[in-house]
């Protein structure tokens, strides 16, 4: 090494330590009063999590939750990665003989195919657009093996929280889907008025429009024969929401709703109602006016996605959620290792080439956690 | 009235009473360790907040407080309500001889121009997209004048503590910056680095780009004539970034961003780096690469909007935020009165045709206390 | 000024310096679910708050809330400092035609008899066991007038919030009561089931028992002419409570009353049923036996205090609250100043002989509003 | 079973149900930034807990952890319960090459000696003073066996977060400090600037008076053989705190302390510095006056235990702790069924005659988990 490059380094470290604000990490948790906090390392022994303020006496369901596990599950078909994970949930408290307790669920998901040496080669190695640089430089020092904390393996722990919560919605007749609706540029030009959202599960995709669905599988076929990844959009329903869930002024429903999508890994961006797509359209257009249908007082449209002013007006809640293309690729590319050399990787291991089929179960798991929240901070009664 | 009415009337009264959970209101908080909490009504005497966590030692610039409010102030141009309000801040604690004690900054706004008699026609009428069905269906009780809590004027209390953060994020060479960069379908088709940021006030609509600023201009214009209104498209953009900015796993920094940008009235979308418009990239055009630039670790590219894994890696932080129609219009619409019966409505008053060149300030300050609010959560040290 | 105290001051202020952590201050809120926030020093123009998460629909007995405030009032009877205030609450938001809105409540209380020339001569000194010290050290920057935010007139925004919480509890036929039960060594050694809690008025001392008042009043008055202060305790009895509030584990019943209890300024210590009473008792004579009394369960004899596992029991909630001796007295005293020198000290101003008489209304609204929390914690419905 | 007693069950019946609230429980965190989370039931498979926020960088040594942990463990003595748990921990995250990586810490205890049998006689019994009633009331449903959600087998967690908070405050030279000072009548009459409190563990008390030591021991098997059971204090000294810590005005530092012993089971009492027994003090001689030491300012005493104005002012804290005795005795005793007959129970299994020796490490634990939360509270930095 050149002297050059020894004054480089010393430059980098001290801005490095300039930089580093190794600190506290406290944002493990999601939710008001129906809480999440998760822990736990991709190759870790296991992952896990505590749900607190679930309500007494739900009877829960386990076969539904491990149904949720499998949608989420590595291995499940050709289109994502061929990981093998059986993803057994293993409840530790909070349930007796069956029902709830109204003591805080603790549970563990193991984590069984840990090939950690796969990651050898990337401990000293910044993977691009993954947390290995942003950790390493927050905290000083990371877990490297898999991603450690930064895995979307994290996101398994969601599952199970939102298998528990959609329970909870089911008693209330809150139904909540999601489905795939576009994978890079095709786009499933469908209102969900129009989808039989009962057929989301009838391809490996999680698209309900049979048709459109044929076209995504390729076209993420034909991305991962380059070695390459596809990003697109999650759409979500939420129907059967009672009016007035939602808290002014900054807790508003859709910004809860944004929150809880945007901690997903890979998520880029959301909206609700008509956002992006209703950009040229005038108020007088917009406006979703009142009318007495039978007695009840509901909208005659539906733009602004079952919530206004925050707060639901029983109407269905629709959003969208853009994941970005998965970051490891099968494709060489230049980055940087910790010496701050410039050097040549290329991804190994078995990954996604779209994250989306695997992530419907996911958003599905945030925005029933959401509605669950926002139900008991409204209306705190037994179940 | 026949008796088919009013037996639709008991339906509906049972309705409401069956789907009104009249609780409590706890979500007029926003931040963990820079906090505001705001209070106020439209027509009350005053709006107002408390911002809590402010560090100690901060000389806080009250020119600097008021030229903000004054961007959102109405009557500031023709393209905006001509309601009349000075908007003066009056601090009430936590300031002594010029700088922040780290006691908390009670402040309140008056409010000056309340017509309250405007309102009156509105009292029993459910308005289109306004928050009069909702927070009557969730209280059961509510001050609808001017909108009451649920007016935009909230917005100013936001602008004040945001004034407040961007000082301290000033003072660690974080900058941050807003501009109306859709109107309608009129879209400013250029990166913020070929932008001028300063120029962002030279005209009413705060776009940076003074020809694309006319034709937006015009547009609003045309809008207005029409009694109607339009929405669009405010971008942020924070320079000056320290790397590791952010908490995994649910508060990541664009999560937290994502849910302060939803809060603000109207928000109905939002994305982060390359989202809505990188949905036709592949991974290897998506990822940014790392390079060594003169010792110090940087990407190549940023569609991830500078930040990765929820963390800031350094580069700046690009965002847009979606604005639907302003809901008030000066055409005559169809609606509910609270009794159920359709009624003709038509909107009085002094209404803004569109929400964007007031929403930029407000799109600043929410962007700042978010900014603020991770740096004390990495680094919490003395100013 | 010799060599020598030089060279202290420069050890004093490196010391200073490395022990100053002047950072946020965050701890201005009480409550998760019926919250307080305050702000506000004792010689601002006010002092203030927002109550948030008050339930809808609450007809706010003005005349009530003004009645507790003059209870805490400077003023009111011979054995209190002698200062003026007024303290006529304002609302600013929340209520409309007289009932709340479930919107944030915001108040201000005016600061009128604020004599900051009295103070100027502390300016540059710590007396001793005020905040002076401690906020000089951890702010770095304060507000000495009159003690500034750690002015025992914080308290009145308590009194405040505790008002309208106490309507909640009324309305649910819960009570709270509170009263002075020792001064210095003077005991009133009865149950609170002998005492006629409706006569606690009855004296300027708030006991109920008028013989012994006399007896604490007289020792007030004889501390008094020694231009010195005095402690003691008071009681807070609470009845009519529901089974079933409290959190467990780490919220519970007694541990949020504490904390409450705790947090009043002059309060060093608090027990809950008997504590430092039963300290001799065994278990089989503490232990209180369940019974069924008309078909109700309950228990025999209540050592519990109303509180079981940290969770009320339906027996009434008993406590005592100890409260030091006034810091400030009408004698010499020998103190520090700001350039580390010895110097005299000895009070000027008007202040309480003895904190008792005032600090019982700050008692029963913390008492209020803990209870309030956990009332919405158990059962969040409409009013 | 006559006809009245029918009619009475009836009543009680509709009683339990008017009075229970059976909702959601959200208490099971303790800590803002520096945070516990616990979960588990005494006769589940195990216990454990997430601690998130604490810093990275930390070097965990397991081996002091676990001498922590068999300081509380059951069967360590003969005046303890002779259950048998070896209570080892077992880290799951957030350590990494034996270092802490910021990312939450989950860790799981197995619960081993699970003799569930041993409580089925209990199952429709409410034992007194246990939360078998209170519990059953809240929540509907509960795990009895072994007291469930409500065993003092919770704190076991705690003691595994105190003894990882310990070790940040031991590289920050803050000591903390619990030792027995009062068993029913027999008191510890030494300060504890009189007392070696390196020989807190020399006895199997926990008392470091030799002598008073063997006196309470003598009293504690006295109690014992008669099947009985005994409270009293537990003290703690926190020295070598840096001035500054403590949040004004709702989380002063004694109070968060305060709601930290308060929330052990058992605990009935807590004072900080001279309460209960500065009573009968006068403000002349409860004031320390501040000093002038070598450049220091101090006070010379110290009667307000470390604290004023909520704020740590450099000297040792000092607090006590009071239990009372516990519930469980090995004598007939009458109580209540679930069906509301009064039916006669008798201790059985292994229980502490006195919890105190056991109560120390959990003490221990929760005042460092308070001062870490407050360190982090008031300087944020890198370990």
């Amino acid at each position: 090494m050149n002297s050059c490059f020894y004054e480089c380094t010393i430059i980098l470290y001290s801005y490095i330590r300039r930089h580093s604000y190794n600190t506290i990490m406290a944002g493990n948790t999601i939710g008001k009063l129906f809480s999440l906090t998760t822990f736990g390392e991709s190759h870790g022994k296991v992952i896990g999590g505590i749900i607190d303020g679930c309500p007494s006496g739900l009877e829960v369901d386990m076969h539904f939750v491990q149904k949720q596990m499998d949608r989420r599950r590595p291995g499940q078909s050709r289109i994502v990665t061929q990981r093998k994970e059986s993803d057994k949930v293993e409840f530790l408290s909070g349930i007796f003989e069956g029902r709830t307790t109204g003591a805080p669920i603790g549970f563990v998901i193991p984590n069984e195919d840990q090939k950690s040496k796969d990651y050898d080669h990337i401990k000293d190695l910044f993977r691009p657009n993954h947390g290995d640089f942003t950790y390493q430089q927050k905290y000083g020092h990371r877990d490297y093996r898999g991603g450690g904390r930064y895995s979307a393996r994290e996101t398994a722990c969601r599952v199970v929280a939102g298998a528990v919560a959609s329970q909870i919605l089911i008693a209330e007749k809150i139904k909540v889907y999601a489905y795939v609706s576009q994978v890079g540029d095709i786009k499933l030009d469908k209102c969900h008025d129009d989808l039989d959202l009962k057929s989301i599960d009838d391809n490996i995709l999680r698209c309900p429009d049979q048709e459109v669905a044929k076209k995504m599988i390729s076209r993420i076929e034909e991305v991962r024969k380059e070695g390459d990844t596809i990003g697109g959009i999650v759409s979500g329903i939420i129907t059967g929401v009672p009016i007035g869930l939602g808290e002014p002024v900054f807790d508003k429903l859709h910004a809860d709703l944004g929150k809880a999508m945007l901690s997903i890994n890979a998520v880029k961006g959301f909206d609700c109602g008509f956002a992006f797509e209703g950009l040229g359209m005038k108020g007088s257009e917009f406006n979703d006016t009142f009318i007495n249908k039978d007695g009840k007082i509901t909208t005659k449209t539906n733009y602004s996605g079952g919530i206004q002013a925050g707060i639901s007006n029983g109407n269905d809640i629709y959003f969208q959620v853009v994941f970005k293309p998965v970051s490891t690729i099968m494709q060489k590319q230049m980055t940087v290792n910790t010496d701050g050399e410039e050097v040549e990787i290329e991804g190994r291991g078995r990954h996604d080439p779209c994250v989306l089929p695997r992530a419907v179960p996911v958003v599905d798991a945030m925005a029933a956690m959401v509605m669950v929240d926002h139900l008991l901070r409204s209306r705190t009664t037994k179940l």
